[in-house]
């Protein structure tokens, strides 16, 4: 079963907006066993309108469109679906009282215009639409389903989710699609793929799709089955080969990001951190504590992005900074046990490095970064050469820092 | 002239990726005058794409795809494109010689599959590919445009630019469209909204549109004329008036990001900071030095997250932050004042405040938020109460810092 997906508006149309909604229907939709095979984005034009409603429905089974509802001239959804259908629109007077009472519940007298409303397609289904003004609405011709939703997505979603997907999913026979994703920190996607394809590739259900990104690998995989249970088991057996050729890389298989799971390890040991920070310039703090309740487990934080400021605040031997330079093995283990032992917690970090575009050289170029962490049980570090930008090299050098600290609180080896 | 895209691909039509290619083209259309009436995205089907292309070469004058034309067996847009034309594929020898010889060139041999990419749509324009293997095509046809373009944006782009916007320009009749972004800080968008209404919806050309995001509005503003120099005048003269109604709000026209902008103005007087943040985590140094060369204004930044980390690193009292507690003004001004007498620096900022989810109370509720500045001409200081979740309330009160610096740079009042 297929569906499209128009979204009506033509500020979806210029650089600077653009639609989610097709996300989240697409996500919905692939979870019931249907799967989008045309997205539309349409100015409030009639003829566009109409003209993309008559070419969705000769193709799909399920048609969706998401705004063009309101009571504007330029709403303009209901009269262009009606003519695309060839059906009248019937005025529907108890909606016209409703939507009455509804501004006179917030002290207003409703304009005329939003009598608009009220105009529903002959033989539609009305949705009623109580975080809003405008209904949806539901047609079914000739086996096929229309469905008109309003624009924002806060009432949209609710709308569709309640609605409209329980019927949806019973025509798609109760295929069910799960997805899962297993995150991979602090290597690059072709040696994930060089690990993991010999397995994967020998799967069809689930299929896996393998994105990366800077600093990050995810192995999207997308089983289905007659059941969530059969789905799910399907999923299990695959992840479970991927988990294991990954030994030990992966961080994440339920949604968390890797701040989040090395917060969650910090809370369960009862351990508090101090980071010092040069290039990363505050990042690392930051990403850190963006997890709700950061002051159980995060101590303080040093943006010591001068030698100066290294000396003063972390004890960073001034001869060592001479002899090594700032960006150095020495000086990021200094940096490390310095923001321990002057925060008095448990672990420190220390960063180092050139984000650059500027500050490289033959011998120490742009993208060279040095992480050291520091505990009871010792030290360790990690000498690493980063690519990217100096946004990207920043977000990268905090990404080997939280998973060499991950590591450490998991007792695994450095990576 | 009104266009068409249609980008192909069923990765695009997956909740992971979306099209970035559409709003590329849609801006540089629009420059160019061309509005774009419907926007595509289909499946890898030969039935999807061919109807997808019969109808949009049916509404508009131009149609532009991308994706599709690589060497694959899911790659049909060659094909569907000449179905809908009903003209036929001709495989170009030459061509096929030119994609040997460039494999050759990075020392591989071709495997056959590639050939498809010589198959030329009869009486197509070939747009050579000096990125990429897979060269576009431009179709002319009673009076209509198709450009078929690879889908990866760093062959598409300049192949686009390069090779088809002349021409579209050209048939648009010189008509040209010209955008400039107006940002304001720390405002909201309905106050931002009631000040400049009056004067902006009295003009039609420009048109404006105003995008409220966390701890910043955006005013967008559209303007056309016969040449780059009529549409940049009337805009301007909106921009002025808009300009003198927000009386030093505006703090960019030209793209900068508001830390670039104070960045920009610490270099100008040779000036050097300091920061001290609390709620906000490090954030408020990671954007003061994600601008390159940030080792020219940023001295130093303290995480301290901890009462005593406050008292050890900035020397706030222990009975003030007794008496006044840790979120309170007090705190706030020792903050800064700490931060830049032991950085040694020309300003500090002090930042104190509650980002929620918990930690909030009835008389300092989450979102609560003391921003302190401290300089050789004295100090300033703004409370404020900042709405959304813990990340939005961070970056929020980061931009409170960051506009009260700026004002403080400009030597305008504290707004």
């Amino acid at each position: 079963m297929r569906a499209e997906l128009i979204a009506i508006g033509s500020e979806l149309l210029t650089p600077v907006r653009s639609d989610t909604n097709a996300l989240f229907l697409t996500e919905k939709l692939l979870e019931a066993g249907i799967e989008v095979g045309v997205r539309l984005t349409v100015a409030d034009d009639p003829s566009l309108l109409e003209s993309a409603f008559r070419a969705a429905l000769a193709r799909a089974e399920v048609v969706i469109s998401t705004g063009g509802l309101g009571p504007t001239a330029d709403d303009l959804t209901r009269e262009a679906a009606a003519a695309a259908l060839g059906r009248r629109l019937v005025r529907d007077g108890r909606m016209v009282d409703a939507l009455r009472d509804r501004f006179a519940r917030y002290g207003r007298a409703m304009a005329p215009v939003n009598e608009k409303q009220a105009d529903v397609i002959e033989g539609a289904a009305v949705l009623p639409n109580p975080r809003g003004t405008a209904p949806g609405l539901l047609v079914e011709t000739a086996g096929r389903v229309l469905v008109l939703l309003p624009g924002p997505p806060g009432e949209m979603g609710p709308m569709f989710v309640e609605q409209v997907l329980p019927s949806l999913r019973e025509r798609s026979l109760g295929r069910v699609i799960k997805s899962r994703v297993l995150r991979v920190a602090a290597m690059g996607e072709s040696d994930v793929e060089q690990i993991v394809a010999p397995l994967y590739t020998t799967f069809t259900n689930p299929m896996t799709t393998i994105l990366g990104g800077p600093g990050q690998v995810e192995l999207h995989l997308r089983g289905h089955g007659a059941s969530e249970e059969e789905a799910e088991e399907r999923i299990e057996k695959l992840a479970a080969g991927l988990r294991e050729l990954l030994r030990g890389r992966v961080f994440s298989e339920d949604g968390r990001e890797l701040p989040e799971v090395v917060a969650d390890l910090l809370r369960e040991r009862g351990l508090r951190l101090a980071v010092a920070e040069s290039c990363t310039g505050g990042l690392l703090a930051t990403r850190l504590t963006e997890v709700p309740g950061s002051s159980g487990y995060f101590e303080r934080g040093f943006v010591t992005y001068s030698d100066r400021s290294k000396v003063e605040h972390l004890g960073v031997d001034p001869a060592v900074l001479e002899a090594a330079g700032a960006v150095s093995e020495p000086v990021a283990r200094a940096m490390a046990r310095g923001a321990r032992q002057r925060a008095g917690s448990d672990l420190g970090i220390g960063i180092t490095g050139i984000a650059g575009p500027e500050g490289g050289s033959p011998e120490k170029p742009v993208g060279l970064v040095y992480v050291a962490l520091c505990g009871a049980a010792g030290e360790s570090v990690r000498r690493t050469l980063l690519p990217g930008d100096r946004r990207t090299i920043r977000f990268r050098a905090t990404q080997v820092a939280l998973e060499l600290l991950r590591r450490g609180l998991l007792g695994l080896e450095p990576a």
